[in-house]
């Protein structure tokens, strides 16, 4: 800036606004009264010379730091996929764009309710959203305050966050009410949210420092796959794609550059290792993969780090199901098949089980076995996923080989084999190339929102032109769940390229 | 708004968003954190008809309160009158546009230092302007207590404020450094405030209330001019009209619809009864009027209230030597004559003196006597403010004549007689329906911005095409004001309607 002279006499705040509205082009910028107190002096100890952070949020341009030119500590922000079960955060350096470090720990509203919806009803108890509002709060800023320390970092150097996260938790961070999300008509407090300051939050990071939380399409559609589908940038393909997320909720997103259409469903929580006696989610020693010899119908068991097998998780899961399958140790109807299972055949209380590990092998000694009740749970879950993929599409009016894309999101999604998948007839019998992991695409989109300047836009635009399909459970989606939950289904020659012994 | 129902699920903030922005016409709404944390409550308690509180700013719209539609107590809002000396505070009914009640008291920052001069000093020294900020906050809270507690309404209530100052006040107001104000290049930390949150203020109405602070167009032309401006409607009429604050700085502005210039000089003290022995600030006993017989030389003394006088105030003092002009007890060099003040005139330690009230009569038994000292100081001063008002019409190349009206701002202008600041040669010799007394100007802007809703945004037209003139104090100056220090001037054609012995 020109220094102030008698001929020149604008006031700093002025001065400094009139710049700005020059170099970035916009006439609406609110200085923070924070900044604001100390600018007289900041700008005169600076020499009128200054790099300038500023947040673009509700069409106002808001200053929220004024450091020096050449400054060895670069401003920084923090990316968070704030899961139900563990929350991953990512520092950012926002002047060069780049990722200094990522930190993850188990999210510690689990001591209220390992379930989403036990912490719902605890929020309905006295002081209890404060509760829960407080542990997420807290847990955030000791991991902002370690990563920072780590990094040789002030954190008032963080400027900005960005939350992902599924719409109860993005509820319980913000300090909303979930009541509504369970209740009908399942309506969240607030679909969208913006940039709040972060000392409304109790986020300590820069006091003017401010806190995007990605906006919900609704109560079972969260920030954390919008996140997602800002991710794989589905709003600049002309080409149609679908973006899924697997866990107790199917959330599907297809469409391209001109609709969007969104939908979620109860898919189990077979998939998440919740219901299976030995079910557990993906760690060392967890089976992953599962193949079996058509032929001799001998096991091949792979477990995470090659560790002495635990438990199974859900890809795992998917992998055995579609094995046991294909060897005919499952007929098309899901049962186990005691003939074809042999000696790894075990009735247990008089529920059929199929033994995977013997207890020679295992972890603790004792065998693992997949029961009877299990293989129904996973496949109810698959069924669950084939109808809600056949009902949107067919909502649309087109067919599953008219995407371009089939991604899948989440931790959980990239460890599934698709060709497991296809084989039990959870996802179409598409070329396997059209399936892409995504990874956690939930972090990676709340990390595009940092750095990427249109980031934020994309992503109000692409909540904008989602239409939220509910899904009506009606008898005809009943008659479609009954046909899929035959294995791969009950209209075998959807699936052309699955051999199964008839 | 239409309830929530399963074909309808948006969530309750972005319905209430579609709504309030089909109502309003405005797609940039924002939702208070304060208020969206208890809105599913809040609505659903409401059954979904409220009635809603925003404030307009920084081109959003911020929603900070949600009331039932029938509710006893309205919605409030509280102009202040920052002065240096006294602040005056009115609770206006928001939904009404009534005014409730009217309150004042003694400025507290007055135990710091009763000029401003003293206080930008102090707020230097550590703590000093924390301290000085506390000052005024307490006091502004503690009133906002007395007022509502007397309305019978709850602080919360209040949800807008709008504070009307010289930019010195405004700084101490708003916790800024008026460090720049009084140095070269003369520059105030912010020009410009907008409508800052209450709690960062720490102003004690709604949490989520705002306070708009008027912005200063320099270090001497502060808000309190522009809501004086904005409440005169300068920026409506296509003739030109003049508006002046008189006090220890004369502030001027110029102008009609299309055009504003403005500038601001030192007029000095002697208007505010600063420097005269017997001066004082108008009050029970104050001398305000002063009538001379040409012929006989008696007096006529009034004072306020009709007590016993004690004093005499600026507009007094005005009143006095334009008497004592026109009887010729003071000669057009503005010095007393001995021989026409008879007995009333008197040497105490050299320095001429003339009675205006003998001991008998006065307040506390003792004469009340004006100096030549006193009756200089006055001629300097209004010297002062002829000489700027020649200096801005020179400027802008009118004549005095050319101007529709000539509004007298200010508690102390409500006081002047024109008749006689005419005949001292203090303003020009127009016609005397040309001046006109806006009383509490400051003020009454103040209150306009609360209850008509275009005001915000004239006040900030207005402010913008203010062009700020500095005054030069060359030779050129210095002639028309030695030139303006005679009694009614050197020229005294210029001032036909003033008859006195020549």
């Amino acid at each position: 800036m020109t220094p102030p002279a008698l001929t020149d006499n604008t006031a700093d705040a002025d001065r400094l606004k009139k710049k700005l509205s020059f170099s970035i082009g916009t006439d609406h910028i609110v200085i923070d009264h924070g900044v604001l107190k100390d600018l007289p002096a900041t700008l005169k100890h600076l020499n009128y010379r200054c790099r300038c952070v500023f947040i673009k949020n509700d069409g106002c341009t808001h200053l929220v730091g004024i450091l020096p030119i050449s400054d060895p500590q670069p401003p920084a922000a923090i990316a968070v996929d704030l899961g139900t079960t563990r929350v991953i955060m990512e520092l950012v350096d926002l002047a060069g764009g780049t990722s200094l470090l990522q930190k993850a720990f188990d999210n510690p509203q689990w001591e209220i309710g390992p379930d989403i919806l036990e912490r719902i009803h605890y929020a309905d108890k006295p002081g209890g959203l404060g509760q829960l509002n407080g542990l997420i709060i807290d847990a955030v800023n000791a991991e902002i305050g370690r990563m920072c320390e780590e990094a040789g970092m002030d954190r008032s150097r963080v400027y900005l966050m960005s939350v992902a996260g599924n719409t109860s938790m993005t509820h319980f961070f913000a300090g909303l009410s979930p009541h509504g999300i369970i209740r009908e008509p399942y309506i969240p407090a607030a679909n969208t949210f913006g940039a709040i300051r972060a000392d409304e939050l109790g986020i300590r990071i820069n006091p003017g420092g401010r806190v995007f939380i990605f906006p919900n399409v609704g109560s079972y559609f969260g920030g954390d796959l919008l996140a997602g589908a800002c991710y794989a940038e589905f709003h600049k393909a002309k080409e149609v794609s679908l973006l899924v997320d697997v866990g107790t909720n199917a959330e599907v997103l297809l469409g391209n550059s001109e609709w969007l259409v969104a939908c979620a469903g109860a898919a189990g929580p077979a998939l998440e290792g919740g219901v299976s006696e030995i079910g557990m989610t993906a760690g060392p020693g967890v089976i992953d993969t599962v193949t079996i010899d058509p032929e001799t119908r001998s096991f091949q068991i792979g477990t995470i780090d090659s560790q002495p097998p635990r438990g199974i998780c859900g890809s795992g899961m998917i992998d055995l199901a579609a094995a046991l399958f294909l060897s005919g140790m499952v007929d098309i109807r899901g049962r186990l098949v005691a003939e074809t299972c042999g000696d790894r055949y075990r009735e247990i209380d008089g529920i059929p089980h199929v033994v995977l590990v013997n207890g020679e092998a295992s972890f603790n000694g004792e065998a693992l076995a997949i029961s009877q009740v299990d293989i129904d749970s996973l496949i109810r879950s698959k069924a669950a996923m084939y109808t809600i993929l056949e009902t949107i599409f067919g909502y649309v009016g087109i067919r599953f080989e008219d995407i371009r894309a089939f991604y899948v999101a989440g931790t959980f999604g990239s460890f599934i084999k698709p060709r497991s998948a296809i084989s039990i007839g959870m996802i179409p019998d598409l070329p396997e190339e059209t399936y892409q992991s995504l990874g956690n695409s939930s972090l990676k989109g709340a990390v595009r929102l940092l750095v990427e300047r249109a980031a934020m836009d994309d992503v109000e635009s692409i909540r904008e032109r989602i239409t939220y399909l509910e899904l009506n459970v009606n008898q005809d989606f009943m008659n479609r769940f009954s046909a899929a939950k035959f294995l791969p289904h009950t209209d075998a020659a959807r699936f052309p390229s699955v051999s199964f012994p008839q």
